[in-house]
């Protein structure tokens, strides 16, 4: 018998009838003879109505009351489905972060988790009972509703099974599993049965989002097994585990991640001095503006060019502040892009498999698709390529690792 | 500088708009120097679709988990309103009735208030913030949500200034006071400037449905001065307060109750032995009937007419009862009739005034209104007539009483 954290998003708990839906899934697993604790958001488009109902009154929010106010909707979904438990026969029990007790910082809207209090939860599951927790949502030590921000509730999942040294944490969305890239731009991507947290880290962060990071480098921190799994769909999902040993039998790259969020801005012709880097990205940083990738071209002629990738949103902003850096510093000029994409090839297998790097841009060569970045991590190659060749280059890379399915069978 | 607890009800908050209007008037108050606790009910229709979304899951509805749904009601309008105020640049925070902490005991859906933790609203008090509870909830030893049932929250308001000692407490309503009687029977109707507990519980368990008989029971016994008030016109209101010294000067009915919701059950030809009562409440009793009037007529021939009048949503389910019991005893016969109405004058000046119900009797006789039973208490006489007198001798009852207000100056 084992334990079990299941998170289900606002989605999944959207309606009556999904609720319902939920409840018959929970009560054919706790049939199946599992210790259940059950996480949920909000029904889906209330924490927005929440939000605006909080903004017609005020357009400075008040952090603190705010909380108050969002918090409201896990706890009518919590309560929803710990009675459709009870109606299905099923004992079961609701509880607000406050009264589980969830421990955060007083950081409202983006709270972290400090500790969970495990002691109602495990009484509860020794008396029969499935625990259905809100998620998103704690308590700092003053007693004040706190929220974890946007996605939380994965990590409230995480959390709880960490605290309560759950067998595995179960992420219900509505994708079957972490693919080896975007369905939609290869048909022929496959469902990964399971991938690391480093690599799921690398997958999220670049563009396949599934999962919420925070949540993420929380379960590979405290090693808790978390799969991915479709709400309403069977299947066995994909489990991301810390589990290395078993990478060597598997594919050396276990997926493609993209992403055409970025533009690139270039500094031209800057004398190349020790700390022009801090120079050029000091004010960046000053203005808040995120940084992705970054290259520093060899320098000639006591110059350098300098290159990074910005969020689309922040473009125009890191471009005016890069313009005046530029004058300051006497550079030849600022060019900037916005039709770039990012392609990565993620895989632990790169650790132990020299060449992968050669044999991505030999890919994309063959395809006559120029790279004008690269960047390389342990378990990761970024290339960023002219915006229009991304699902080639994604197909091309998905076909040279191995990763195509083979012919499909009916389903 | 006053210590006042101001409760609003649901109508007060119903919308944004009207959220904004009551922080318009609470800033105003504050600025006049007094220390304000402001107590909230949901905004209006709030709780019912509250619960209307709990039924969709299941028809039993579990109690627990419906006080953990319906409380978010009042805890989304506590935090709008509190961003209201601090808009305003008035110092504001919320508490649920879990964060007061307002201690009831665990009957879920019904709970009573056991206690309240003064400290954390002193405190802010003294930081000189205006201090924003949610009405009509608390929590239990064991941290579950509970809620105190319908109109709970002008309870929590007079719970709250009893335990803040506060120097008095107003109730924020659709009306303006209590009035002599209902305007709409009787166009001369005043409004009251003082009224005493008793009066008030006799007028409210009556039909003047103004406030929740269980705050003014608590107001009573606590000594905390309730004041009825206008949520949006200015005006004094009226006074409830234990305040008898007073009442020689006043007149001495203070107001004419009334009420059409009663059905009367007559039991005829009963042999009259000891316990005659007992064997026939008893059944009615068991099966979960109020009864409100009782009189057993004087025997003759060793048998008894035994009336008593039950609300109209349970005169079949009596009659029935009755019938059975009827034939159990060997009563002649049953009747019954949905077509009363019930009329109170109500005054604790009746104790110091002899000969005040025979000056009812005489009023209604004048109007030639046949009286079908009468019931009387130390501030009260009650007779139940034909109900299509009903306005008539309410009109009758306020002239003869003298209570009808002098011709109307301009508002």
């Amino acid at each position: 018998m084992a334990l079990i954290v299941q998170k289900f998003g606002g989605t999944s708990v959207g309606s009556i009838e999904r609720i319902e839906q939920v409840a018959d899934k929970v009560k054919k697993h706790r049939e199946a003879g599992d210790d259940l604790v059950i996480v949920l958001s909000a029904m889906s488009g209330e924490t927005n109505r929440l939000i605006e109902l909080a903004k017609q009154v005020s357009d400075q929010l008040v952090p603190r009351e705010l909380d108050v106010i969002v918090s409201t909707g896990e706890q009518v979904t919590i309560a929803l489905l710990a009675m459709a438990l009870i109606k299905r026969g099923v004992p079961a029990v609701s509880y607000t972060g406050n009264q589980v007790r969830i421990l955060t910082d007083s950081a409202h809207n983006k709270a972290r988790i400090l500790q969970i209090d495990d002691q109602k939860i495990r009484a509860d599951l020794q008396a029969g009972k499935v625990v259905v927790v809100a998620g998103f949502q704690g308590v700092d030590e003053h007693g004040n509703i706190t929220t974890l921000g946007r996605g939380g509730s994965d990590t409230t999942g995480v959390a709880l099974a960490a605290a309560l040294r759950a067998d595995e944490c179960q992420i219900y969305t509505d994708v079957d599993g972490v693919y080896t890239t975007d369905p939609r731009v290869v048909p022929l991507a496959r469902r990964l049965e399971k991938i690391t947290f480093e690599e799921m880290l690398e997958m999220a962060s670049l563009g396949s989002k599934v999962l919420q990071i925070r949540s993420v480098e929380f379960a590979g921190k405290y090693n808790v097994p978390l799969r991915v799994l479709h709400s309403f769909k069977e299947g066995p999902g994909t489990l991301i585990t810390i589990d290395e040993e078993e990478s060597m039998e598997q594919p050396i790259i276990s997926g493609i991640a993209f992403n055409r969020d970025e533009a690139k801005l270039t500094i031209r012709g800057v004398p190349d001095t020790p700390g022009v880097a801090f120079k050029i990205l000091g004010p960046i940083s000053a203005a808040n503006i995120e940084v992705d990738m970054i290259v520093q071209n060899v320098s000639h002629d006591n110059t350098t060019d300098f290159t990074f990738t910005v969020h689309h949103n922040e473009y125009e902003k890191a471009l005016s502040v890069l313009e005046s850096t530029a004058r300051e510093m006497g550079a030849r000029e600022v060019i900037g892009d916005t039709k770039i994409a990012k392609v990565s090839i993620v895989g632990v297998g790169m650790r132990s498999h020299a060449g992968v790097a050669s044999r991505m841009f030999e890919a994309l060569a063959k395809e006559s698709i120029n790279i004008q970045m690269i960047s390389t991590s342990e378990i990761k190659v970024s290339v960023v390529i002219e915006e229009k060749y991304l699902e080639l280059a994604v197909r091309a890379l998905h076909t040279a690792f191995e990763l195509d399915a083979p012919a499909r069978q009916s389903e």
